[in-house]
């Protein structure tokens, strides 16, 4: 079977055996990802000689090359979002999968050992935290989390699902790995663009700079008071909606000068709520719930938006009358894909013609994990249509295929 | 039993007896409502010759006065919200109560009758529909809406409604009245304060200049596109909260303008709301429901503020790259309560030694129909704490009393 023919086979049939209407769901040590990591295992072993499963249920196959034990791993995740697309996390793997395939059949023998890597829990919708099997590979998951995380859908702990899907979490809890990360020389990881710009741009390649960090407060509100629209003067007003509007606009405002400087950033405002029992046309609201995402690859910009967050939170609760409450905050470290990974992966694309375009990556992904743990990383991406995490999401064969191109002439002449 | 004694009896009475916790609770056309118009029917009988039920139901008890048939109304409206508070509406029929009741104890006799109306359906909430009593007290209401309007608890009409209660729909569609208007020199409705101005500045009456007219868009909505908050740079979104805030923003702006030029005029985004089922943290926002509410006592400056508002959306929606719909407009007309009037209820005010402002009305009331039909129309608020339509809505008899006594003075001075 060709590549191309082959890529299908496997994109179909794990579709077909995680298909949930109206798109594939793959929960975190679920039936879906346990699924979908049998299958891919059962097809490495036919191209790799050696198989290791860790404690938290993450695989890497290693297809031999002169340098052993070097190594480099492309890996990617293999859960979903409920009734997600197929690609998400998937088409990473199934590109680590082409390639040891092709360098079996073909006999290829690279410098280095060519890994493939399937990632447990990465989404964050089953348990509500990010990087779970990646973060178990590495030996550096919060022990705590085994018993605090508990899935949406069972409400049972993290660690009982782990057992329950046949892997350790008593060892899990003591931080022992399985992978040696000092044998790992890169981390690749391929995956769909869950951003618009390759689709518009029209190019079947992107090739990551770095991962985004953020700050989030997904539980803020703003509280003023209910006082009759037609009958209360300005000057009496304490109106919640103003307020969270003045800073909507003021923070994008902001961002909209950021982008002129070329700095970073993306800063959304997702939800904005006034209180269902208590608005009226006929009232100012005393209520608004509402979230800040904010995200960049530098660290010292994410700094200064929550400076700057601040301060218009205080200049606009005095002018409005209102009170800001921002609740709990989340963070995530901003990520740098390795600079000698990026050069290679810009020659490559060149070398083989596939027309590529250097961007930042606004979602998260596993690669940050291992680049902020002292592993170079890289992401290559791939053209999608429609975003991510929904049945919609959409990538050609045709344009995976352009990227495992790049990729397999970047691990051949890898020295 | 002395007025204060009175008042508090007639107001404990009618409270206990439409008591619906926590509130008190008056349909328009139901038992609450048909029950307070008997009890101040049989009250009045004691003190009137001559009492007339319209074909709605509206009630007017006459005092005669020597220049009968001249008359000065002192009316308000009987039904209430739903576990709203006992003053609203009640506080100005109780309070020509009072005042007959004086008269006829003390036998005064007024250069011209004085007249009690007790009038029905002044609230939309029961009907989607304001001043029902009034207009079909003129003899203005349109015949069609008694089949269209539908009674919110019951889904029964307002024709249905009104013959249930004793009345008779057939003559109301003929527009019959009973009350001459040409009879009527004045219309004054004492009404609780429902903003809180009089509260805030401790004076216990309010002398309206005019009631403001409104345009409403009650179910409007910007469309965007829902992006991945990470992964979409700012010139690719079409983010509707960005939209919709920027037009919050700019017309509090413009307000705040026209406030210090001191023009009449409230602006209110009482309702915006993200997609429950679509929202996200992690995306831009495709889509918010929102609604508009502006009055002013002048219909130059409505349209003034309609055009603004048009033409911030045209921009917005343009830079935006969002679309508005604003959907179905509601209009009400503003109107002047009339001068001969205000200055005797200032004059009254000064000589009774009684604290006032003068204020405008930016709820609405049935004064305004009057006022609009060639009746002169006259308001006094009395100061109220809380704000109205809740069962926290409170008047003390103490500023009711001081209110009633300009009343009776600009009464028994009217020439």
């Amino acid at each position: 079977m060709n590549t191309e023919k082959y890529a299908r086979h496997i994109f179909n049939e794990i579709f077909n055996s995680t298909f949930a209407k109206p798109g594939v769901t793959r929960k975190t040590y679920g039936k879906g990802e346990n699924y979908t990591h049998q299958f891919i295992i059962k097809e490495l072993k036919k191209y790799t000689e050696d198989i290791v499963i860790d404690y938290g249920g993450n695989f890497l196959a290693s297809y031999k090359g002169i340098k052993d034990p070097k190594t480099i791993v492309i890996g990617s995740h293999l859960d979903s979002q409920p009734h997600g697309g197929n690609f998400d996390g998937l088409a990473g793997v199934v590109m680590g999968l082409c390639l040891v395939k092709k360098f079996y059949e073909l006999k290829i023998l690279p410098n280095f050992n060519l890994s493939v890597m399937g990632i447990r829990g990465e989404e964050s919708c089953w348990f509500p935290y990010s990087y779970i099997g990646s973060k178990i590979a590495l030996g550096i998951l919060d022990s705590k989390l085994l018993t605090t995380l508990k899935r949406s859908d069972t409400n049972k702990s993290l660690a009982k699902h782990i057992d329950a899907a046949g892997f350790n979490s008593e060892f899990v809890k003591q931080k022992k790995i399985k992978f040696l990360s000092k044998d790992i020389c890169a981390f690749i990881e391929p995956h769909i663009e869950q951003g618009p710009i390759l689709e518009k741009i029209k190019k079947p390649l992107g090739i990551v700079t770095g991962i985004r960090g953020s700050f989030r407060y997904r539980s803020a509100k703003c509280v003023g008071l209910y006082l009759h629209s037609g009958a209360t003067p300005l000057d009496y007003r304490k109106d919640a909606v103003v307020a969270v509007s003045m800073l909507v606009k003021n923070m994008n405002d902001y961002w909209i000068k950021q982008n002129k400087n070329k700095k970073d950033l993306t800063i959304t405002f997702g939800e904005f709520n006034t209180d269902k029992d208590e608005q009226s046309f006929a009232k100012s609201s005393g209520l608004v719930n509402f979230c800040i995402d904010v995200r960049s690859q530098s660290k010292i910009i994410l700094n200064q938006v929550k400076k700057k967050l601040h301060n218009e939170i205080r200049i606009i609760s005095e002018l409005t009358k209102t009170k800001f409450v921002l609740g709990k905050e989340t963070d995530s470290e901003p990520a740098s894909m390795d600079k000698g990974l990026i050069d290679k992966m810009i020659k490559s694309a060149k070398k083989t013609k596939v027309d590529f375009q250097v961007l930042a990556s606004g979602a998260g992904h596993d690669a940050s994990i291992f680049a902020n743990n002292g592993i170079p990383a890289s992401m290559l991406f791939i053209r999608n249509k429609h975003g991510s995490h929904n049945p919609k999401e959409y990538m050609s064969i045709n344009n995976f295929l352009k990227v495992l191109k790049v990729l397999e002439y970047m691990i051949v002449n890898y020295k």
